[in-house]
């Protein structure tokens, strides 16, 4: 920490600029708590299947790495699928949180089960996977789709906010679910709207927007001394690797 | 919020005066965060038991009702056992956090699987139970204790270090922990000397020391505008009480 | 036993006079088995809240002790929260039974799965979390409820079983159940009515009425010469406790 | 029921003769209870695999739908691999009882978790499988062995007891059980003797022996007026069978 | 295996000659597999409850151990109950497959969640047990009935065929199923159509038959040199056994 | 299938040449069945970490393209760790296999439960994920490592022989495994002596050498007419991609 302030860099783990304002960001920020932006350099547009979070992998990692090097103390990984969550661990000492993980663990405190809303219907089996293994598969009530593709959330916002409170109804009452989670990074700032929908039709449920929530627990880690463990996240073996001329593990690395 | 300020109290569900000293608590302020203390009017010396935690649980509601009425912004109570956490989440609207409950989630963010280092044998099945309804189950490695009563905890403050150490250790290596996490809230302030006791021997794990932990982990839910699930926890039904004079629930709840 | 007698005692854990008769109770008395009764002293009207559970537990440890020291040889708690379950098998060395966790073994025992049928939707998290610490959570296919509050249950009788029918008929088509359980003891009697409802469309699953099936339980454990684990509930360490003058433990128990 | 007495019938699924004698049955009748005993005519010596399991059922089968025909009110299958616990249930109305299934769900109602001790070293997938179905895999802590054949048990009881006594020790202290089950009901009576054993040395769980408790328990559920789900066991469809002329089906199956 | 070839024999554990053609099965073989087949001597007509499974067993034994000493390189059970299928392999070294064990892992290596399309409701549970004893209760979508029994499913296969794909769109679009398993041998070949017809409803998920599928998992695991484990098989220990003629267990296990 | 031959493709997910030698693969060929080989061009010299694993992800999405492209049947990647399998299995329509997934599935099919002997003890958190989201944590004894770097396990095979036997017995009699799969493919080879070394201990399991046995399997599915969910993994969606100029999914992908 620099002073007694808290630094927090969000990646993009995609290409397209502008996705994500650094306004928006900003906006977060709150005492002893500041709040920075990076993208990636090479990866896709957006990312909605595991493809996508394969190669957006590696140039996730590089900026974890480079956001250690600047001095940031945690960053926020900016997509529900958690690219290079568990890679990026490895390479840094600072806490790296990722926004599905996060946000499952704290839905999970807030109410008994929760339901992931999400973009697409494909993404169900990666959520699954992601609460599985998280410890949280009992917790996890249902994963429901607005079948509307990240890069045109914003086109209709108000479409696209009156199809997740009519997902949200669903997941409350069929599915069992007493705390929602959005389940992509671009649906930041609706949950104002979706949780007004829901109390209009008596809903009363927490409802997690997980970049804001991230960052609030980030800095909560930072502020008590925690960032993962180095059991399951110790640094990789120095070794030969062809192709990714951005990555540029610690020397400390080589030397174990 | 006051200005810009989060309040979080901490309840201890003890009658024990001086047990939890303000001056540790205010140690715990950060930037944007104060923190303020109670202790329950009615129950036991200190929670080692199912019992104890039954006939410290109204008396702690009285003080969580209190704290709200108070325009605390969200309470932690004060005990691994979680004393009142359902019940008394239901009779306010502010965050009401759980220390076990909280850094069990945390530990499992952190780290693949966590263990608990407590006081006495006999509360293994508590937190067991604990973590099954956390939904935690498959990452708790094990729970393990000193065998020190909790009012003896700080008589000898070396040894009981001493002993979480090789408690730790033995979870680690035998258990298969990767994270840990204090099962008492009467070892807080021991993180710091046990990690250091496990990097000595190679071990570099997090020590999740509860009460820090809830605190920060608590003014991050007030900073994201999230609180406990009301569909979860709704509010009790109006109706007689005999023998709680100290419970005063709101008018509110009587109308619905 | 005296003589060759199990003397069974049913605690209400509710202050409200008459919700439970004894003429009820002592129709379900068996060759060997007779059966007695006591409501609390302190505590709510009726059980519907984490809130009221919490509020019932004291009083209900105090007339578990008391029916152990009168000599009686095994203890049912009259409420589908199990109150004070845990906490008064540490006070007492007779069996003591909660209904619902009886139940749910029974009705496991009988059919592939079960649901279980209660009063009010705020309770399904509370059962799913019972189901779940007895380790049978995947038993559990569904919690029902007829919304009809406790104390309206035998306002119209009628009413109520028919509501009992339908959410039981939904439960084994929708849900799976294949074995029925009440989820609030204030249904007792009830079972014929239902189980003949189910059999006129065709639906052949047995109703397990929670008390007169914890009752049978628990003579079968007094004549099997078991009762519950010391090693999971051992008595509470002794020390000073303030505001429950009708607990009055053993004093061997401050002996320990 | 005849008169008001319960009549259990014990099927042994080995064709040695005395194996289980009369007289130790006789003396678990209690008021209202008397209990009957049967053999099988084809299958096994003893049952130490599933190979015997598999040719024990059928005459189990034969002798489960002779018990029902002599007005016998519930059957306990004298084994704890369970043997045609779930076929048996399907050609009959009044209950079957499996010890291990029974048992299971009794240690579970008891103790935190449960040991099985056992036989040989050879059944212990078979009792995690029984432990899983049951729904009970989480209460399962171990399942230790004597490593003594069945029918050696009693050439030297002292021996066996000894034996019994010292792996129930491993089990609590190592293994985290809070309850013990035999798991071979050709050790019923032991239960005393390995009870005191633990007690002497400071530990005091229940033991189920679970002939004695299944007798109890399906008395219980006579009382109860309950019996296996027959949504989970329908009879089966009538149709041509070769080879098991003692199995003779009741005609209203044939009709079905 | 002789020469370089892998035999396969199939035993049908059901008394309805004809019922499965030879012809069918050598329409299955492939290079370096040749595929041969039995049918049980004594048991029922075809299998459709636990009774049947029960009664089909010892026929299948006899009929495994006497595929071994015909030089049969692996045995695969023609039932999806997996009559048989623990018990056999006891008294034989080749591998014993069973479909429905085989197939629900096939399945879950092909897609996240799968459900069994089977004949008749009454075989949930047992399918259920079957899933959770192998390990893949959470990958178990469902298990849906087509209500027609087994030794009518070829009386109009048209009508057959067409509730199969009724079956697989609900179990794909309601229960989210990404993978489908048959869940009776008998509808063997039918797994193309119900294919092609989900594929014109844009559902493009694999269709396991199972009978196909075991005999090229066991060709596989005689190619790869694996057998099942003899440590969860041991061969049963030599003892008496009345009614059995035709099982005729290996000298060499009487010896041990 | 060109003819009636399938071509099964191994995949090395590292840049180090001759690691795999083709003689070794062709070794594994059997009547129907031919297998070829490729490394990647970009990605580490070899995987022991989350890192690793991601940096082989693109390099390997790129030669199963590619394999899929020359007409191959099947793809097996060569790698415990399980690289792209998910990513992979979006872009192209063979099937993909992982040594892991499938080893664990084969493992499960013949012993109650299994271990994994892999090389560094920093993999343990990996494997149990593998297991957990493949459905079979329960089937998952333990995960123990032999503590040889991957390129060091042929610098002194007899040592590495010795120290996988020693861990194996370990595994069975400590842990309870009762089937083998080693944990990383440098391993290959190895079974036999392993299983050599563990009957002479009179331990008699099943050895599964990973990617044999997923060669064989691989055949299968393609001679049972299986392949991957495209419900589970659908194509990935047409957009831009900076960075990974040798990935060049199929232009039937852009257009949907």
């Amino acid at each position: 920490m620099q002073g007694n302030t808290v630094n927090v860099r969000v990646v993009s783990p995609i290409i397209t600029k502008g996705f994500r304002s650094l306004a928006d960001l900003k906006a977060l920020e709150t005492p002893g708590v500041t709040v920075s932006h990076a993208e990636i350099d090479t990866g896709p547009a957006s990312i909605e299947s595991e493809f996508e979070l394969a190669v957006s992998a590696p140039g996730t990692i590089a900026k974890v790495i480079e956001a250690e090097r600047a001095g940031v103390d945690a960053v926020v990984i900016d997509c529900m699928g958690d690219p290079a969550l568990r890679s990026s661990r490895e390479v840094v000492t600072i806490p790296v949180l990722g926004p599905a993980q996060t946000g499952m663990h704290v839905a999970s405190m807030l109410g008994h089960k929760f339901s992931v809303i999400t973009v697409l219907r494909r993404l169900r089996a990666s959520f699954e996977n992601t609460a599985t293994i998280a410890g949280l598969g009992t917790k996890l009530a249902s994963v429901r789709s607005v079948d509307i593709p990240v890069l045109e959330l914003e086109r209709d916002l108000d479409r696209t906010k009156a199809a997740l409170i009519e997902e949200a109804v669903i997941a409350v009452e069929r599915d069992g679910a007493e705390a929602l989670i959005f389940g992509c990074t671009g649906l930041m700032g609706c949950a104002g709207a979706v949780r007004d929908g829901l109390l209009k039709r008596g809903i009363d449920v927490p409802v997690v927007d997980p970049i804001p929530t991230a960052i609030s627990i980030a800095a909560a880690l930072v502020r008590s001394g925690l960032s993962h463990s180095k059991l399951t996240f110790p640094a990789p073996p120095a070794k030969e690797l062809l192709g990714y001329a951005d990555i540029r593990l610690e020397p400390r690395l080589a030397a174990e």
